[in-house]
């Protein structure tokens, strides 16, 4: 059994991980930390944990295998370095570890990176890209919510489109986590829908580097790409559905382009080519990515459509699935949910 | 194995009943009905199910040891008499076999019972009271949506409290089914909330006869309960949240209240006392009941709040439960998710 | 024109009584405050009221003929006295002037009374019970949401209902006001419903308080009538549906206690009787209350259902329609709007 | 005063006039139809509706100075020519008189045209572009819900783009209409969010015909815009948000751009330029437009965020507004209402 501490189990990327961990066949969680609530047991914070009876305590102990560390980015890296000389593996679900170049990460997050020199033992764990790098990697970088379906929706053309990529996404509320702010007010968020972040949005240069590796990777010469990146908040909790536009470098028919991305994820268990536009609760609940490529045959322009749950694919599921390749289990041990539909 | 057959697939009973066999431990789904899409794959019709590629057939065949039947009343007890002489036992998730008197039947649902005889035969299926019952039973109805929750918040003091007893639900719009009526409009459902069948709702009258029965069973000279059950749609897709008003005989303080009530639920592993009121989204997705009685310190009238998933508890997880008990297999076996919150 | 203030207009009460009184043709708005916000133009800080383009001030000056304070408890009776100094007659939205009683205010709010000599002329400002005393009134304390419900639904009968009286009532979440909270949190609230204030509602002793003068001014021998009121919180932001559960002392038809009740509304222009159970959608954004009496043919319990906005009847509409009252103003001026439906 | 009738009063968009034109100062609402409930009074359909005791009828009588038609394409066409033999002037909220190309409109809409012979009476009607026209039209077609917000938010840009253009449109629920559908349950609406029409909306050619004429107004050699439209539904009851994304063909800042949006909308009283990008709530219930202009500094690109209220400004509220400049009235006549936040 991999032993398994959440660092601050009180968000909801934390409280999402003690979900699935506790059902996870080949773990057992053995540390749970929160600092406002150390002392508490588990079920007293979240009644619907309840039998999930740890003690909430202040600091991680050294007995675990892996840490997932669900705190805020520059409070993630600050705890990395001891979590690691106590030897555990750490998944980092906060953006400190997911850009290569710390410059970039000071220049986006506005502060000095606490732990720059580890940043070159991190790898980006999105697993259906960087499998190999992440069973081996001793700090693995969960993907940001959003960079996990624009990456996703986009990766099996990244070398053949035009360098113009627009990424629109919507998503449900419980992204912004569970502190209180207006824009997660219910008053404030219900029957209402509205786009935020135009001035750049930190998600943005994680899909930059991903979707520009891969380009390179197939010719180097390839100029960048050019990605307006614009999320927008929907009224509804869980869900980001993921709509790319991009002008394919040469002309595709959509059974092209389909058998294309069939081909790319046909070893990835948890990202499935659909054949019609997802919905967001057809993953709800559940690990699954579903992708939906078509070309618009008015304009020859690439549309791609992606739907996760934030809070699985996009944080703590996809989390748990990195653990599986760096410890060798079975990729979706412990994350075989079925949507919940309706 | 268990072999389960799941007569109507493509309500909501029948698309959870699906969602969880398929992780059942002990169960193999064999077959599928459906009759308007007879011919079509279940992923076809459900998306989120696409692991679970079986094709729905207009007919069950014979090959079945347990029959789920999610059809309407009255079409659902016309085809029991035929699963059942194919040697499956029944577990009917209609309300054709909820009440042991035809009469009351054919008065409630203004049409005549389909198989009258096999009333006797017929166990209702709350295995919190007739678990030893269900064990045995060839037919097992499982019990209504709100009468699981308002049964369950009563039973312990079924025999303590004065006849006059207000049970006052609150209900998720899912629980109205798949099928299209303005009721079930979004447009007409969101911000918006209200009280129906002040005339008198159908699943009163296995609220009256469930906690009639424990009555009579404590003391046979005790007044029939008065029941005024007033059920209301809430905005919300999945819970029922069940708030019960009664006067106590002999007044009874909290604690003592509380500790009835874990007694009279020892044994019961799906349904937990808590000290809290509880909330619809503790149970989403699970099989859980939570209890919540209190006495009104003002007024030392008895209060107690339920809260169930409706399609879980409340349809498909109880009559999974029902199935567990039959076939001698553990009560909780494919019944373990925890609720999934926020 | 009536020259009015909105003391705090940051809170939902307060900018619905802009939204409200800048439409109102007998009414100019001539001073607003909100201490946090104090400086910036209104439609900055909401810009959907982009045409009411006025400072928000940090205290108010002596220009107002009326001021509406809508201000937390305590804090709101603070500064009454000035207001009333200052010459402005108040329309208190607050708790504070509700209660007649300063020993049960203080035991309720676990607080000191601010303004405890004020009391004695204050008028509690339902206008279908008071608008004789609202009319002459300095102080006009505009009463709870809940209460507004469930007084409207069981004034008519005070007199004729045994003393057993429950008050169920589900709320929208704006009820609960513009500060932040968990359970305003949309992640928390959002497909969830829950109970709260068993232990005993604030809004409770107002209901005891109205119903019980009805009572005494028909029969002084009468017994206090024992209510249980408890709130429910559901997914919705605008709304509360009221459900009271009585027992008629004589025995009534439902086509008696209607007409009872449109006799006693006859001339009240924002109370309807219906005779259908009314949904909180219907008065969505209007000073409407909606109110069904039945009878329950099995148990002869009389059941009365209400709906209103919160934010309009509930608080700010209200408050309109006193300031109407106390100026001479037709009862309705400004508060025409139909429901938004859907 | 104005006589107006409403043709298919029981749609969404026929409820809605009915409530605004009921309060509109210039107007009486002489007739209503609606087949299916012909012969019942407005209020025993909608109770909300209350104040407005009219009978609705079968047919439309002779009358009226105008009808505004509100039944599907196709329907409506149909009775347009005896509603101007009557003397009637038309506002067609259906879609049959918005492309001026009968061609067109068969081959998107698959269905020969009832009525092509008027279409080149019909103008579009969106004011901001077309008043003058519409001014002395007998036939005026309001435009769909998702051209109005697009159309508003691309035309001050139109002549200044290069013709890759994207509109990715987020809609609430109640643009289907009130018929009953599955995308329109409420169980499988809520907490969901997708793409649909990815093979082509209906509404892009009015997109492209309003579009393109004012591009060829600019510059007869300017080549046609290359749009494409995914309309997404997302959880909510009204409102559209537009997002829109294009290249400017000589950059320009984003100070610039919001002047160039603010002139060209200067004496447009329903399109407010706004410097922040909007949320739907805040038109809730209100004929505005919200247009937020900006350029991505990172790419260059020109993003316009448009929010509107798809029942009125997309609908109804247009309708009137329309109305009222045919007959000369002021053009907010009936449409001041303040959106209601929240």
């Amino acid at each position: 059994m991999v032993k398994a501490a959440i660092v601050n189990v009180t968000g909801y990327a934390g409280v999402e991980l003690a979900r699935l961990l506790a059902r996870h066949p080949n773990v057992e969680i053995t540390e749970i930390t929160g600092r406002s609530r150390a002392g508490e047991r588990l079920p007293e914070v979240f009644p619907h944990l309840a039998d999930i009876d740890l003690e909430i305590v202040a600091e991680i102990g050294e007995s675990a295998d892996v840490a997932f560390v669900a705190l805020p980015h520059t409070a993630a890296a600050a705890v990395v370095p001891e979590l690691l000389n106590n030897g555990a593996r750490v998944v980092d679900i906060s953006a400190d570890f997911r850009l290569h170049d710390a410059a970039s990460y000071e220049s986006w997050y506005k502060t000095a990176h606490p732990a720059k020199d580890l940043l070159a033992d991190a790898v980006y764990g999105l697993p259906e890209l960087h499998a190999e790098d992440v069973k081996s990697s001793r700090i693995v970088a969960n993907p940001g919510c959003y960079p996990t379906g624009a990456i996703l929706a986009l990766a099996p053309v990244a070398n053949l489109t035009a360098p113009d990529v627009i990424v629109d996404s919507k998503s449900g509320v419980s992204g912004g986590g569970r502190s209180l702010t207006l824009t997660n007010h219910y008053s404030e968020v219900n029957e209402n829908c509205h786009a935020y972040g135009l001035g750049g949005h930190r998600h943005l240069p994680e899909i930059e580097q991903e979707l520009g590796e891969l380009r390179r990777k197939a010719d180097g010469r390839r100029p960048d790409l050019s990605i307006t990146f614009v999320p927008h908040l929907v009224p509804m909790t869980r869900g980001i559905l993921t709509t790319v536009y991009a002008r394919l470098e040469q002309p595709l028919a959509t059974r092209d382009i389909e058998s294309m991305y069939r081909d790319f994820y046909k070893d990835a268990p948890f990202v499935r080519v659909v054949d019609q536009p997802p919905r967001t609760k057809q993953v709800w609940g559940s690990n699954m990515c579903l992708v939906h490529p078509t070309i618009d045959s008015r304009t020859g322009r690439l549309l791609v459509i992606a739907a996760i749950d934030n809070l699985v694919k996009g944080a703590s599921g996809q989390a748990i699935q990195n653990m599986n390749v760096m410890f060798g289990l079975d990729e979706t041990a412990g994350l075989s949910q079925t949507a919940i539909y309706p």
